[in-house]
């Protein structure tokens, strides 16, 4: 079965997340083997060849958004499989708390801004998902507000869609040992403290408000055009297997192919060889 | 000697392009070679790994710019070196002609906009020296606008430089031998004629006062703070070599080093233990 299927939220169903095991390997035994090495590489060289692809075609665009808890391993994904990605096409872009300037307008504004033109890829680090989210969690507008979001989010995706942008949303499912795991990791790595912030730890409390936050948004806008991926995410290597042999996969589905040449070849022949004689005959002379 | 010295224009030097070898490999023999294979990899992990630290740093950034004639190697630079860099942390931006608003600005406001923020890396594909370039070749604005381009440019650069944006400035130099090899090339191989647009060879019969616009640019705006550099590069794999070389040595040169913690470590450690034996209460109640 293609892990395309596979990690889908069908569009309509009702995400429980305590129902989905986050260290799940399927039939892969551990990172080190070479045969999920090879695998990974396989997958990322074709989202390699898909992306230069997509440039020359230059019609459509992909949007990848990555979302999950603290720890859920974001920045992981995007260092370890869509750093292939070549940087000349493929923006990424973090989406941190919102600068005056973007809080002085609606929400999916500085979304809006950052999506990729024809041809491009863009990678989101955190989503206007966060709005249906952190928003939600702590209550930093009314309810009425944020309830209002999921329908308003569709749409924006439906538009983006029926104009030439793919969405892929990828859910990095962790639970919250594994998340403990790698706070305590991080605490015993003096190279990593410069990293550590007071911030740090002060959603875990929340995580069960999470939990209900993000079930709703994989619920409500898995659609056709726009689905949401719940990815495995315990083991930071089934994590990138995953993730990268979905982008593939759903690339590959799109038939992508060279364009034509927009010029006649032969004129341009004709062109080359005009400059190679009439230069040496300016050299004779 | 460093290559970080060896292909730097003198401020204040006359360059003669016709006296620079476009085909110079140094001491080593061709790109096969496993010597410049391990050479170029190590050049280039250390690159990745200044990135990092200037990305911890979160307190300057740099600029790459790339500059050269059609086919000279821009593109091919940025796939095979400059791809290395973690794409959150680096944006490329390709200047074509200027649209509508960019046209409605002064030369450099859309350079400016492009600039990286702390910590990061930004890669111009073409630069604001296409204003001293194309600019001044095809008299696209008069001579007197064009010629004070020189001193506003080193003013802007002063000032981003002293704003710590370190900035690096590369000319790929290929002989005109070189250039029609490498459009033959194209011609012969169908798999990249959609690349292929009228518009290329266009440039070809203004060899010689390209080359004139260039020498004035490289001369007249290689500062210490924002040095140019001349890249041989008829040899691929030497111009790759030469780029990535040039950029880990000045990285290492800025000497980075990760920051302290902005946290008492400490207290972080006992927030840990908090979360840890307060799930526990709550779990065993």
């Amino acid at each position: 079965m293609k892990y395309l299927e596979k990690f889908r939220v069908k569009p309509g169903s009702k995400v429980d997340l305590s129902k989905v095991d986050a260290g799940f390997k399927d039939k892969y035994h551990h990172g080190g083997d070479k045969k999920v090495q090879k695998e990974l590489e396989t997958h990322i060289n074709k989202m390699r060849e898909q992306q230069y692809l997509m440039y020359a075609e230059g019609g459509r665009s992909l949007l990848i958004c990555l979302q999950g808890r603290d720890a859920a391993g974001k920045d992981g994904t995007i260092n370890h499989v869509l750093s292939a990605m070549n940087p000349q096409g493929c923006t990424v872009t973090g989406f941190k708390v919102p600068s005056a300037e973007e809080a002085a307008h609606d929400f999916l504004w500085r979304y809006h801004q950052a999506m990729p033109p024809k041809g491009h890829v863009a990678i989101f680090n955190r989503s206007h998902y966060e709005d249906v989210l952190v928003v939600r969690v702590h209550n930093l507008v009314p309810k009425k507000i944020w309830s209002q979001r999921y329908q308003q989010i569709n749409d924006f995706e439906k538009m983006l869609s029926d104009n030439g942008i793919h969405i892929l949303k990828f859910y990095l499912h962790i639970d919250p040992d594994e998340q403990l795991e790698r706070f305590k990791k991080r605490i015993d790595d003096p190279a990593r403290h410069w990293k550590i912030s007071t911030g740090d730890y002060a959603e875990r409390p929340f995580w069960d408000a999470y939990s209900k936050a993000y079930e709703a948004a994989l619920s409500r806008c898995s659609t056709a055009h726009a689905p949401w991926f719940i990815i495995p995410s315990n083991h930071k290597w089934f994590r990138n297997l995953a993730v990268s042999r979905i982008i593939s996969e759903y690339m590959e589905s799109l038939r992508m192919k060279f364009p034509e040449p927009t010029v006649d070849i032969a004129e341009i022949r004709q062109k080359y060889h005009d400059i190679v004689s009439n230069e040496k005959k300016r050299a004779d002379a």
